[in-house]
């Protein structure tokens, strides 16, 4: 199958753990075991990865040099660099008979997109309250409440195309695992003149790979986080993980809360535009996953299977 | 013909130029017009460009979150993010019938390569010999002088091997301009256990693109600059440019100050192997010297054409 996997932010990083390479490289190896089974049962790859707490250290490491701004699909840019760069060598390291290669990924975005007036992005580290409102103050920043912290936010649009699915479509018809979308990509906007530029954004991850998924007319849409399935009534003694489910069914059920809202959206839209199947789950289940035995499944139609 | 074009420094920002983001995406833009005219010729390219005042930068920038160093090469990666992103984009806006993409490169060195015992290659912002001092005492940094002023220098190995060089050939003969090897490539160095590990290392951009040339059997050799030719006796009132020489002739000459050094060992190196011409001048006269008719010219052979 060919199966686009979306690596969740603990894929690198485990909640908490400071931010230093080594941890990254660390946590990146881990994951490229995982996939490298995926790849040894026959699976053909394309590996997307987030790049939130990535683009909000280099924010903050940016504005040490104040004379030199950079905007944010600059460090979009770089974040794809840095952490492609790690991915790529972990799994090559493991996967010896395939090539692997980054590719940078420029994604349209709507110009008009009300995230552009209303940020929601959480990116970078975490802050008390009064931190993050002097931070706020002097850097002109976005602040909201995380998880009884404060973090920066910035504008998440909606990716409309993948801009380089093309050329990825030759390097997965040669047998090349390809790592690409990294960040959820570069956010870009067409020019009146035809071309395109660069605009200040941070796209979510999930949904830039359920677009990607459908453009490259993948079998799966597999998005690999640290909790095991998809649950109702999260939080509560009534918990309960969904396992094999309609999109029909799933998208009427509100996931506001945390990351899993962007995960469902990305795995119904798969769902239905394709009719193939979405998956949720944690990392170290992806083969079983695969296989169908663990995760929460998503599918269209009208009858469970 | 399918040629490998080096960017120089002053493609991304002229000399003195404060390191925005509007002025590399300006200079990108002219360096990207004079491309696209290659591009019109008929030629496939291969883009490769420098990263010693951003990745210098970045360092800068990473030191002011002192609890999470990244390694050179982590910032290489990050460079070749940044900076491919700026050159993908403008260039895609003027040669809009061809895809662009732009590629993470690994290049493998020597772990005993004499460049770590000896760091050369400047990097960063130029300073006064005090604060040079300074920061060199603060933050470890091996310093050397640089015109009258003081950088920081870090090691430089000999590339010996182009990892993504089976992955670059794929998409080169799909007919996509590619951009690869940025900032000379991500040094990494050859475990015992037969995988690869990126080391502290910042390679020479043209002497990455000769080899780039070599393995994907290119007919060029372009590296481009803001000096008209390679000149003999440079900087004296019998300085006199060069047009077309032999490699045997050239390098017996010794071209030790300035970037031109490695310039002209790269492009001895490619018409020594390969039998094909390498070429070094102005971006401005990019098609005139592809054509002959400007620009220092190095063949191999005994005879010259």
């Amino acid at each position: 199958m060919r199966i686009v996997v979306a690596l969740g932010g603990n894929a690198l990083l485990k909640r908490g753990e400071p931010m230093t390479a080594e941890n990254q490289r660390a946590n990146v190896r881990r994951a490229a075991a995982e996939l490298a089974d995926l790849v040894r049962a026959g699976h053909s790859l394309v590996i997307t990865h987030g790049n939130g707490p990535q683009v909000g250290l280099l924010a903050l490491q940016a504005a040490a040099t104040p004379d030199t701004p950079f905007p944010l699909d600059v460090l979009d840019a770089e974040t794809a660099g840095m952490i492609g760069y790690v991915i790529q060598q972990e799994l090559g390291n493991v996967v010896k008979d395939r090539p692997v290669a980054t590719l940078l990924t420029q994604v349209r975005v709507d110009p008009h997109d009300p995230a552009f007036a209303t940020p929601t992005k959480p990116i970078g580290p975490v802050y008390d309250e009064d931190t993050a409102r002097r931070l706020a103050a002097e850097r002109g920043w976005t602040i909201a409440p995380d998880n009884g912290k404060w973090r920066r936010v910035v504008p998440s649009p909606k990716p409309l195309e993948i801009l380089e699915a093309e050329v990825l479509v030759f390097l997965v018809e040669r047998g090349v695992i390809v790592i690409c979308a990294g960040g959820g990509g570069i956010p870009v906007i067409s020019l009146d003149s035809g071309g395109i530029i660069g605009i200040e954004a941070v796209i979510d991850k999930d949904l830039a790979s359920s677009l990607l998924a459908r453009q490259l007319g993948a079998d799966m849409l597999l998005m690999l986080t640290d909790v095991d399935a998809v649950y109702l009534d999260w939080g509560t003694p009534q918990a309960r993980p969904l396992g094999w489910v309609q999109a029909g069914d799933i998208s009427a059920t509100v996931f506001a809360t945390g990351s899993m809202g962007p995960k469902v959206e990305a795995a119904v839209a798969f769902a239905v535009e394709t009719g193939k199947p979405a998956a949720i789950g944690r990392l170290e289940d992806a083969t079983e996953i695969v296989a169908g035995r663990r995760g929460t499944h998503i599918k269209s139609g009208t009858l469970l299977t």
